[in-house]
């Protein structure tokens, strides 16, 4: 092999490195999830019934479980999606990406937190406490993906060529703002409204999502490129 | 290197990460199940014959350890085996893969559960609910596996180039859903006759498969290609 | 790319992604090995004095740790190189592998038990069922090595091209039964001598890899190329 | 492809192996730091009130959380860089590798020993036996790091092609011994002052790292490459 190649893959295998350094986070991250969930262990009057009880209970904590689930994949398709534009890295690239990991790292905690004290025994207690913990993490996953976004598209950067079309930019980038505001949202309504109500907040997200797909496309339909991918 | 070499091994490495992050996950996966077995802890009267009654009282939570280290590994070879017929990837095929990864992910806790509850001294309560929690489980990783062989040779989709050999394919798509379907008909044989005879009923598996290869080839012949793989 | 070159990277990053999967696999058993030194709990007269002398009662522990991290090391070590002749695969391999990581899976297990039971206060009583449990599964996690560099080696199987040359091949051989049949014989001078005595039998373990060596290099001289490696 | 790129690419493979697998170790380490934090559990009075106490109590937990996630991620970031050097690989860095990621391993267990008893009902105490393991701790790591640079960097073993240039190497280097050292003076400041103020320690390595910064630019301006990366 040249010299040259030689060089360019091994700039290339640094930034992989660091892509799939992530990747192992995002996997143990998802995967630890599920060790919050405790077996039940019943010790007397072992029955079909009260199996089926011990399982009932634990249904807050896989609806935690699935709902976690869902947004580390959510985050790692949208890194995965990301990464596909980035052809270079520097240090401050390297950190934010650090950054971002530390908070799915937190997630199996926030998940389990809020599971734990979200069965229907606490609805009367309006506990809002797990709710915020978890809002909170989540908010800030989504905070530090949107400076991602905004570090890696910045031309000065010179971390992807080339660059992104404008029109899918800033549809990734409101996306990553809208997500995790509408979850803030559930913090002003769980303790003006209801905690109950709050776990709804959301269920709007996918309309959120259509409504800023249709403004921007609208706002800026004179960018030329298409935002379809 | 050309710019269109650097595009195509881009796309290349996107795929692979997809995958890299799916064998992390089987990894942490098949590596939790041993984590539900824990160590004995015997407090006085500690002899060799006590330890030995000890593990002895381990051996249900053991078989449920190496059948699920089976099961997983039985799962990430087919998984290597076809993604190596996979050339491109699309957003569906990251949210199937994704929805496969959740039942994986599940089976530490579905291995504890059944394990937890399945030792002789449980024989004459003919617990149903902790294999069937597992039989479920099992059952959602095969069929999003069948799922996942659905979309990826569907040409419309174009993941793979050149396509799959329709003889390979059949018997791929047929073995996917035999085997948890065998599985599923441990409910049946657990309500209806004996939990501990329902247990048996995997070990017809390498006889179902057989018969289902002998079919397909019969009555697939005329197709052209080979199955050998 | 031509089409050719595509597959032959494909085949390639079939074979990577089997040795990736197990490096996960090696990475997660061995970083499990912590888990089971649980942070001492002391609640009253929680002194520097009584810090210490919980962390003297887990030293066994530690022992068992820093050990099995080398033995994990070690034949992660050794999967390189084996792999470091690989140049293709076939089904039988991923089997033989994923049993081979069966085992290494297991040792935080074994690893937990032995050190649980092998503390001081443990000397009179002379338990033999942990180490026995311990000795097994490293016994086993040899074996398997010793079958996958028979098979990868046999030129039959087309998995090693060029193929090894002889005299590290015999060399690599011997060593992967020498190493755990030494362990084995801990068991039997366990039970017939003393068990403290026995876990001094791995330390034998240098001097029978030099007089293994140094037969092998005087009965094989014949074979032409260097054992250097 | 031709034998020789062949041979070259596999060579290539088994540095990126040995890289990856030492990501699998990081990454798993720094997600299992989360595990120590474990879930408060009240069992009566449960109030916003109650949960916010028991989250208060956890600060040093989370503190202790924060700063080793930093810590570990520090040290991936400069593995990142030292790799990024690193053309070759022999038997003796692997075994440097798998010693330096002992005490990664080892991290999650001190931080949660650490954190235990760092409250601020332990103030009075002054206890000094869990600051000491820690800190041990990460000052193997950083020998260990220190260990590495000078070894990949020893022309003889020709590990980096091209050679680090000068001034870079000797940064790396003096960083890597300043780091360890200011914290190991935390003990000393601890036994002889104040455990609390021998925990602000670690804030004057930036200063430190920017003097040892100055006076190696100083003495070796004479080197003519750039220390710039």
């Amino acid at each position: 092999m040249s010299n040259q190649l030689h060089n360019e893959l091994k700039k290339e295998f640094q930034l992989e490195r660091m892509i799939l350094f992530s990747d192992a986070v995002f996997a143990i991250a998802i995967t630890l999830l599920v060790i919050e969930i405790k077996i039940p262990e019943l010790h007397d009057h072992i029955t079909d019934k009260a199996l089926l009880a011990a399982l009932g209970d634990l249904i807050p904590k896989f609806l935690g479980f699935i709902t976690s689930f869902a947004l580390v994949g959510l985050y790692w398709t949208v890194h995965h999606r990301m990464f596909g534009y980035v052809t270079a890295y520097d240090r401050k690239i390297l950190v934010l990406n650090l950054c971002f990991l530390f908070f799915i790292v937190l997630m199996p905690f926030s998940t389990g937190f809020y599971g734990e004290y979200s069965g229907k025994e606490f609805a009367a207690e309006q506990l809002k406490v797990p709710m915020t913990f978890y809002v909170l993490n989540y908010f800030f996953v989504g905070l530090f993906n949107y400076f991602m976004w905004r570090y890696i598209s910045n031309p000065v950067h010179k971390l992807t060529e080339p660059p992104i079309d404008p029109l899918t930019l800033k549809l990734a980038k409101t996306r990553a703002l809208v997500v995790p505001l509408t979850f803030l949202a559930m913090i002003p309504v769980a303790y003006l409204v209801n905690v109950v109500v709050a776990a709804f907040v959301p269920g709007f997200i996918p309309i959120a999502m259509k409504i800023t797909k249709r403004i921007i496309n609208r706002r800026y339909k004179h960018l030329h490129f298409s935002a379809t991918r």
